[in-house]
């Protein structure tokens, strides 16, 4: 028997994660044509095979012609797939997912509460979980947050960052003890933040060593290790 | 502008991992067709849209149809893609993975070390590569090496696993606090090993509750917690 590749839509969606008001926000788009014409969907589209090296390739050009954002990050999360998910016939969705700090993405940015999301076409109600999810989960053991800050920080307002993209509070010493075995800050030199009504708090910045990478460490928040 | 979806190659492929001679191993087949007819390579296929319902259950029927072997776990390993991986033209594989115990394969299946590949088609070698080092990871802090147990086996035995999968020793104290902290096995009633020649050893089994999930630990083996 000779087999033949089947046809199927192949295309990739983002899952854009950015904290709003203090909590985890996902950025969504309203749909420029049908299926779901004008509902507010994850961006998304075909692979095109005439000039994408690779679905993550292809997923940063959707996301840039689609948005105008360039994320520095871009991790797959998972590829969903099946004959129902999408009106048009079987399909698959490569996905992959990002944590960009509010001031990196457009004014105009729709963004939805992940806690709160509208009714969304497809199954991207179910990919926003499983992202938001993966993010929780690695963000117990690594540096991953830390995406989602500025450029400048001081640690309780790292340890905010942490908290609402855990959904719980952390313990301010074991957040402390994480940081430190991470190695991933470092203090700048002579900058204080100013405006609080206390004293001022060392400001830091990731190390450029893990611009773009994640540090991992063994020991999670949360009384889980 | 219309978009038409992209005439690629879609397929499945799966990692099916098992001890052999206390090595992690890796299950290949004979390509049965062009390109690369008759070159070991990871078991794979097109999906197929009029019966899959999802490309998990295309990795099922794949595995079972091309080499006998129905696996109680496959999990989503990554997508693989790009324009270059098969001579056919851009391709997507959506890769899964698998432990099995050595008795669970067929007598003649056809197994190679992953620390010592044939030469694979396609990019096969780094997707082993990419399978190996999720395990790995994954067995620092979680029960998945049990899957390549036999049903009973001693705590000596399970380590000799972990050690196997993890490619390292594994210190004693740690191992047994680990497996306790997962609360995964229960001693089987009366039941000893024998044949060996020190005094017989309590005989364990996976807890049923775990038999289709994975137990996880914040607390990692080889000193990372």
């Amino acid at each position: 028997m000779h087999e033949t590749p089947a046809s199927l839509i192949c295309t990739v969606d983002v899952v854009l994660l950015t904290l709003q008001e203090g909590a985890l926000a996902v950025l969504l788009q309203r749909r420029e044509r049908e299926p779901f014409k004008a509902a507010p969907a994850l961006p998304g589209g075909y692979i095109h095979v005439d000039e994408d090296a690779g679905a993550a390739a292809a997923a940063v050009r959707v996301l840039r012609d689609k948005t105008g954002i360039v994320s520095p990050y871009l991790e797959q999360l998972a590829t969903f797939s099946g004959p129902v998910r999408d009106p048009r016939g079987w399909s698959v969705s490569i996905v992959y997912y990002a944590l960009l700090p509010g001031n990196a993405l457009p004014a105009d940015a729709l963004l939805a509460p992940v806690d709160r999301l509208p009714q969304l076409p497809f199954d991207h109600a179910a990919i926003v979980a499983r992202a938001v999810d993966r993010v929780r989960t690695k963000s117990q053991y690594s540096s991953l947050p830390v995406y989602l800050c500025g450029e400048r920080f001081t640690l309780p307002q790292l340890q905010g960052v942490y908290e609402a993209v855990l959904g719980e509070p952390v313990n301010k010493v074991s957040f402390r003890r994480k940081v430190e075995e991470l190695g991933m800050l470092e203090p700048i030199e002579g900058e204080l933040s100013s405006g609080a009504a206390n004293r001022p708090a060392q400001l830091y910045r990731l190390r450029k060593a893990f611009r773009q990478t994640l540090s991992i460490t063994g020991r999670g928040l949360n009384g889980r290790s």
